[in-house]
Formats: structure tokens, sequence, C-alpha cells
């Protein structure tokens, strides 16, 4: 699936419903859903993983739906050329640094 | 950019670190980046906005290849036959419940 097939899923889905919530509300689900991962992989639950890993992302791109930014062309412009800290495809960034 | 290609190119990228600093300690770079995401939001800065968003969604991508999760097999288990709550294309749940 494409990023921008997934996100337009997602604004098909739920963006009536976004708008209406905001996008600092609608923060707050995405953090709710963080939680959940942060306790799947805390209790190495791999089954629950999966759906917290899917929930994650459909939260942070109704997030980007809400504030109108298309993830597609945002990853591209940050990782599309290698890595942002040393421009490498393979990151030769030290440990410590980002990313 | 498929949701897969953008999975395997980070973990190209990034997956030696990531594997060496273990998911726990990636998970707190994730959280950084949630951080400044949420200060992108706050502060309205448009241009900042898109840069986070990459970055969030990198080091999510960048979690998941640490745990062994496929990020698109997850989305369309989770919300390829519609939304997991009310299970339509354009979601009916009330606004009050997930999601």
């Amino acid at each position: 699936m494409h990023i921008q097939e997934f996100q337009r899923l997602i604004e098909a889905m739920y963006l009536a419903k976004d708008r209406n919530r905001g996008v600092e509300r609608t923060f707050l689900w995405f953090m709710e859903e963080v939680g959940e991962l942060a306790e799947a992989i805390r209790t190495r639950d791999a089954e629950g993983l999966i759906g917290e890993f899917a929930d994650v992302l459909a939260w942070l791109t109704t997030i980007a739906n809400v504030a109108g930014v298309d993830l597609t062309a945002a990853v591209v412009r940050k990782y599309g050329s290698g890595c942002p800290g040393c421009g490498r495809f393979e990151c030769t960034c030290p440990d410590a640094g980002k990313p």
C-alpha cells in the first residue's frame, strides 16, 4: 500500500470527525495510542504490537490530514536523498547523534 | 512511495544502529521526535511541521524494524476492511468512542 493511499483511506474514514475534534484533541488520541504501543513493547505482546503500530500510524496520519500535510512529500523530502544527517543511504552518523 | 518501500529505506539506512541501540532506547528517540511534532503544532510552524511528521514516521518505522513488524501488513489488517470500530469506510462510530 502506498503511503498516499493509506493517508486517503484514513481521510475518507475519519476526516469529518477529525476536523470537528481539532488538531489538539486529535493529538491526545494519538498519544493514547503511543502509550498502548509502549505497553505492547514492554509486555512483549507480539500480537498486540502489530495492532498498536497500525493505530499509531493511523492517528499520526489523521493529525497530518487535519494539519494538511502530505506524508509522502514529507518523507521523500527528508529521507528520499539519504540520511538527513550524513546524506548516505546507509547512515554513518555518530551513534550518539541524530538520527 | 509504498509504506513497504519506506520501511526498507529506513531499514537499510538505520537497522544496524537501531539493533545496537535496542527497542527501548529507540523508543526514547521516537518520543523526542513526538515532542518536536507537538511543538511544531503548538507554534503553527508550517515548514517545521512537515519535517517533524517525516521524523516521527521514520522513528516509528525504525521501531517497527527492530521489533520485526511489517507496517503494511499491520495497517491492511487493521484498517484495510474499514474502520475497526464500525466496519465502514466512512466511520460512523460515536464521537466520544474510539477511533
